[in-house]
C-alpha cells in the first residue's frame, strides 16, 4: 500500500497520548475530568436559535452568511474581536491583524506551516498541552522543555535554552493554563515579548481560557508588550460560546497576515460564515457580557468545589494548584501512586477517568516525568458529582499507598 | 524578521494565479465570469432557518450540535452521504469510511498531509484547478500535466507519465471539470482506478460537481472500480447547499481513515458541529430532491445560454466546451488574442472579468500555454446578464483582432 509521509510516522506517540483525552469525551457513562468541554448548561441555545431564524433570510446579511467568505473572515465577528476581546484586555489591534479561523487549534497548525521546517526547535512549557505537541511533532518539529514555577514559565531557563537551542518558536498559554491552571505573571509576560524580539524568535501565545476568570487580577497579553511583530496571539470562541462553532482567530502583524492568508485558503479556503455570522450577531446584539458572567459563575462554584474536595479527601502529601480561572486544576500525588498505570481500574471500579499527567510532559522530559500527577477538569460536571467522585477517588488512592503504591 | 518555512517560498507562483480569481468574488461592481459560487437564487434560506430554530434547543440533538464533534463527523450527515449522495450514484460504502470535512478543500489538504513529502510528483489534468495546484506546491511537490481530449483524461498519456516520473498521487475532477466542464468517460475511470491499483499510485478523485448534471448520462466513480484502497472519493456540500457552511467529505479506506483521523485532529479538532447538524437534518427531513432539481434548472437555462451566446457572438475560429453539468465553460479564442493581458482593458472598458486561461496551466507546460483561452463560469449570472455581457465581449475580442490581435 501507497507509503505515507513522514510527517505521518513521527507523531505516533503523541497521537497515543491525545486519544488518552479524546476517546473519554465520547464516552457517555463514565464520570470524565479528563476531557475539556464547556459545561452543558453554558451554551446560550435560545439567543443561537433566534439569530439563526433572523440571519438565514435572502437579504444582503443573509446572503452574506451562506457564501464563501473573505480568507480574513466575517468584519462584524473581528470587530468583535477587537472591540470587546482584545481592546478591554490591553490589547489595541486593527481588524486587518485579525484573522478568524476554524476553531484555536487551526491558529497553531497555520503557525507551524508558516514558520516550521522540519528538524526546528520549538520550546515548551512543562507540563504542556498534548493536543499541540502532537502538531508540532506532525510538523516534524524537536521539544524542549522550560521549566515552570508558580507564576508560569521561568524567563531565566527560557533564556539559557534559546541560547543552547536556537528555536524557531516558544509556545506558551499564559493564562490558566492548559494543564497546570497556572498564569504567567505579568512582568514575565513582558519579558517574553522581549525575548521574542532579542533573538527573532516567534513567541506564540495561545489564550483561550483569558476570559473565564474567577478570581484574581486580570492580565495583559503578551502580545501587549511586542515591539516587533514576533509575539502571535491565538484566541478561541469554544470556551466563552460553543466548540461546535469551530471559531477561534488569531492576530499577527501585517507581514505575517499576508502569508496566513495564503496558507489559509490552502488549508479550508475561507472560516465557515454560517456560524461566524451568528456569533457576530450574539457580540453585537449585546448578549455577551451577561453570557460571560453566567460562565463565569458557573465554573468558580466547580473550581471551589474541585479544590475542596482535594483538600478534604486526597492523601497527605497531595499537592495541587489553585487556578484563577480556565478549566483545570494539576494534581500532584505521592511518589508511590502512577495515575496511568491506575487508570483502568479506576474507570472500572469507580466509573471515573481523568487526564494521565505523563501525556503532558514532552519528548525532552525524563522518563516517567509527571507519571503520579493528573489534570483535573472542573468546568464539565456539577458541584456535586465533583464532591461526590472525588472523595471515591481520594479513598481510593489512599487505600493505593497503604497497600504501598501502585502495583506493577 | 523570522525566517518563513520552505513551504510558504515555493508556492508564490500559484497565490498569485488564484488571486486573479479569488480576488473577483470580492469585487461587488464587477459582472463577473471568473469565480465560482452558486447563485444567489440557489440557497435554501427559509429551510435552514427553520432548522436551525428547531435544532438550537437544549436537548440531546441541540448539544450535539454545540459541542465538539467526533472526528469522522456527525452521524447523520455521514449517512446522507452515503445513502443519498453515494449509494444511488454507484458507490456503496460503510459510514466509517466516509469522513466529514471543512469544505472540499480540506480532503485535498489533508490527503498531502498524507501521503507528500517534499519532492513527490503528482500528475494533474490539463488545464487544471489552480486553488489545488496552489496546495501541491504548499507540499513541495513536482506537478506533471497530463493530456487531456473531450473525454477527460488520456489514459494512454497517464500510463506513460507514471512510468517516466513515478508519481505518488493522480489528480482528478473527473465530472464535469474545472475549469475545462469536460467529464471523464466511463470505462477510462474503469482504467484509471487499475492504474492506481497496479502502480500502487493514489488516485485522487475530486468530485464536487457531480450532483449537478444537466444533461447527458450519469456515470459512475472511479472509486466505484478501485479494488486496493487506492482511489480516495472527495466530495462537497458547496455546490448542493451552501459554501458557507463549509463542509465536505471524503472516502477512504480503513488504512488511510485511521491517520486521516490523526491529521484532522491536528488541522482543525473537528468539522463545525453546528453546520453539519443543520445539513444532516436538510437531508434527513428530505429537502434534497426538490432543491437538488430547482439548481439544476436554474443552471441548465444559464449554461444554455452561455453556450448559445459563445456562438453567437464570438470571433470566427473559437472553440469552446459544451459540458453536460457543474459551473465552467472552456473558450479557446483565435491564437492572436491573450487574454491575460486583455483582462484589464476588458475590466475597465466592459465592467466584466473572466478566468485568464494560463493560470490553468500547471508547471510543466510550455511558456504562455492557455493564454488564448479562458475559464467562463455560467452558474452565477443571470440568462439575460450572459447574453449581454458575452455579446459586448465577443465584439470586444472580434475588434481586437481587426486591429491585429493582443497589443504587446
Amino acid at each position: 500500500m501507497s507509503e505515507f509521509s513522514k510527517r505521518v510516522s513521527v507523531m505516533a506517540n503523541e497521537v497515543k497520548n491525545l486519544k488518552v483525552l479524546t476517546e473519554s469525551l465520547v464516552s457517555p457513562d463514565i464520570i470524565s475530568f479528563a476531557g475539556g468541554a464547556p459545561a452543558k448548561e453554558a451554551y446560550p441555545f435560545e439567543i443561537i436559535g433566534d439569530i439563526a431564524k433572523e440571519v438565514f433570510k435572502p437579504d444582503a446579511r443573509g446572503f452574506g452568511s451562506v457564501v464563501y467568505g473573505t480568507t480574513m473572515g466575517v468584519v462584524a465577528l473581528r470587530e468583535a474581536v477587537r472591540d470587546i476581546l482584545l481592546k478591554p484586555r490591553g490589547l489595541d489591534v486593527d481588524i486587518d491583524n485579525i484573522m478568524i479561523t476554524a476553531g484555536g487549534i487551526q491558529p497553531i497548525n497555520m503557525l507551524c506551516q508558516l514558520f516550521i521546517n522540519p528538524g526546528d526547535t520549538i520550546l515548551v512549557e512543562t507540563p504542556t498541552f498534548v493536543h499541540t505537541s502532537m502538531i508540532y511533532k506532525m510538523f516534524q518539529a524537536n521539544l524542549v522543555p522550560c521549566e515552570m514555577d508558580d507564576d508560569g514559565l521561568v524567563i531565566a531557563d527560557v533564556e539559557a535554552k534559546i541560547k543552547k537551542y536556537h528555536p524557531k518558536m516558544i509556545y506558551t498559554v499564559p493564562t490558566f493554563q492548559n494543564p497546570t491552571g497556572v498564569t504567567l505573571a505579568q512582568d514575565r509576560r513582558k519579558q517574553l515579548a522581549e525575548l521574542g524580539s532579542r533573538y527573532d524568535i516567534i513567541i506564540l501565545e495561545d489564550d483561550p481560557y483569558r476570559e473565564i476568570r474567577y478570581s484574581g487580577e486580570e492580565l495583559i497579553p503578551i502580545k501587549a508588550f511586542d515591539q516587533t511583530g514576533n509575539t502571535i496571539f491565538a484566541g478561541s470562541f469554544s470556551k466563552i460560546f460553543s466548540p461546535g462553532s469551530r471559531l477561534g482567530f488569531m492576530v499577527a502583524s501585517d507581514e505575517f497576515m499576508d502569508k496566513l492568508c495564503n496558507i489559509k485558503l490552502g488549508t479550508d479556503t475561507c472560516t465557515n460564515t454560517m456560524t461566524q455570522t451568528i456569533a457576530g450577531e450574539f457580540f453585537k446584539q449585546g448578549h455577551y457580557p451577561q453570557h460571560l458572567e453566567s460562565l463565569k459563575n458557573l465554573y468558580r462554584s466547580r473550581r471551589d468545589a474541585m479544590v475542596k474536595a482535594l483538600d478534604a479527601y486526597f492523601p497527605e502529601g497531595t499537592k495541587h494548584t489553585y487556578p484563577d480561572g480556565g478549566y483545570y486544576v494539576w494534581v500532584e500525588l505521592p511518589k508511590e501512586l502512577d495515575t496511568g498505570k491506575l487508570a483502568p481500574e479506576v474507570a472500572e471500579k469507580l466509573n471515573v477517568c481523568y487526564g494521565d499527567g505523563s501525556i503532558f510532559f514532552s519528548e525532552g522530559n525524563p522518563e516517567g516525568a509527571g507519571s503520579n500527577c493528573m489534570r483535573m477538569n472542573f468546568s464539565g460536571q456539577p458541584e456535586e458529582v465533583i464532591t461526590e467522585n472525588l472523595k471515591k477517588l481520594g479513598n481510593f488512592f489512599k487505600e493505593k499507598l497503604e497497600q504501598g503504591g501502585t502495583s506493577c
